[in-house]
């Protein structure tokens, strides 16, 4: 979206148009009731709704869902904003009455270690430990400039997440981008959904931020055994690489990178877990 | 934490201790009930806390809360975690049921412009847009750099956002670190709470990370009136801040920064708004 700015290059003062990230909340309603409402750009709001429902758990394909469409809610001056999707599920499907609220759902003091990574891990439909894929290490190293340089948006406004699915040969299937890194990873994912392409066995997710529990989570649901990030990796994050079996690759910035979990199918000895 | 991993230099590796960013989840727990459940650095609990019901806008001071503690959950070692923290709000302080769920009340179509703006935005008790504060320009691109050096965690993981409150002469205040910049946020404003600091007259917010909606959001709710952050800012973010008269700087790096919003704090016309 194109502002006007005031850009400062000390002492000097330089007003002129800039191009920033949109950012918008968009809700996603199941059967007429809210669900969840995430800050998002605009674009590929299907995919994000697919890949944020298959995320929670919620759908197991695109099969599950009957009807997707935009409310044509109106902003002040009567234009459409697309800023709510309507999710009609296919017949027998349901959703759990506390979905949404998901994380509240612990009933003990357990949100600890372990426990936690048992209580909030979406079971995944998809085992990816015994996935034998291998990812040739050069190849690795060059899957986020190859990202990068995919990603229109950040070429305008330095503000914008991305990811983007990759086969083990390096060819790129689709990339999404987003203010959210989440959101990115959920339009990739309800991509697959919708493509009839899960499980992603045999495939390398490549996210433009840190991996953070949610990202590989993300993954997970989707049987995707390769995340690779450009940026770090949180303790829990690879704690569930670890206990899954993915491949968790870190600061994949050539010609390095950090193996944190998984390193068979990267070419270097498996070694995880804390020092 | 300290965690085993393995380097890739291609085409050499090399199997090294490495300090990851810690991520754990924490609940937190009003008169017993599970308000939220948050992942976050351990440390700083009850100020995350205190920031987050403040930026729910669930308490208005540290008084509305008459005590914070860890539930002394335990985990498979039988060792606390101190994952939950159960909040007891003063006599006459109650929450609202759907408390947790507060992006789930819009009652009809209307997550969209200028309208999302009014349904999402927290009232602030406070007005920045009549603070008179100014900011000198050079002192402004210098305090991303001072956060920078006051940053412990990142200079071991590489992987934690952190933010900083500042005054207008530039005296920090305090710096807090998390993998969540929202989180390092709430840190520093419960902070500020507790200390019966609020509102944050005169005051600067520096974040290392991006703006986004919620991140203006949050500022406006402890009544700061300038928001300085390292990277981009969103299209939400910069109509919130022009709406209610914040100051909002990005891309702060000496000698450069871009103004969005309120530039007349910080020695530059004030411009923002749609190109």
């Amino acid at each position: 979206m194109r502002y006007e700015v005031t850009g400062a290059v000390q002492p000097q003062v330089v007003r002129r148009p800039d191009t920033l990230a949109v950012e918008e909340p968009m809700e996603i309603r199941v059967a007429g009731s809210a669900l969840s409402v995430t800050m998002r750009t605009p674009g590929d709001d299907f995919d994000l709704t697919l890949g944020f429902l298959h995320g929670e758990g919620l759908i197991r394909s695109a099969d599950d869902v009957a009807r997707l469409m935009h409310c044509l809610d109106a902003d002040e001056d009567g234009s459409p904003t697309y800023n709510v999707v309507d999710v009609t599920l296919d017949d027998g499907v349901t959703i759990p009455e506390n979905a949404g609220r998901r994380f509240l759902t612990t009933s003990a003091c357990g949100v600890c270690g372990t426990s936690a990574i048992e209580a909030l891990q979406t079971t995944s439909r998809y085992a990816v430990a015994s996935d034998a894929t291998v990812v040739d290490p050069a190849l690795l190293c060059s899957l986020p400039g190859r990202l990068r340089s995919a990603q229109k948006g950040f070429d305008r406004t330095g503000g914008m997440h991305a990811a983007g699915l990759f086969t083990s040969d390096g060819d790129c299937l689709v990339v999404r981008e987003d203010v959210g890194r989440h959101n990115a990873v959920d339009k990739v994912v309800g991509w697959a959904l919708r493509e009839g392409r899960l499980p992603l066995t045999g495939h390398v997710l490549v996210v433009s931020s840190r991996a953070s529990f949610e990202i590989v989570q993300k993954a997970y649901a989707a049987g995707i055994p390769v995340l690779a990030v450009v940026s770090a990796a949180s303790s829990l994050a690879v704690d569930l690489a670890t206990h899954i079996g993915m491949t968790l690759a870190g600061f994949v910035r050539p010609p390095r990178f950090t193996v944190y979990a998984g390193g068979q199918r990267v070419g270097v000895p498996a070694v995880a877990g804390h020092g």
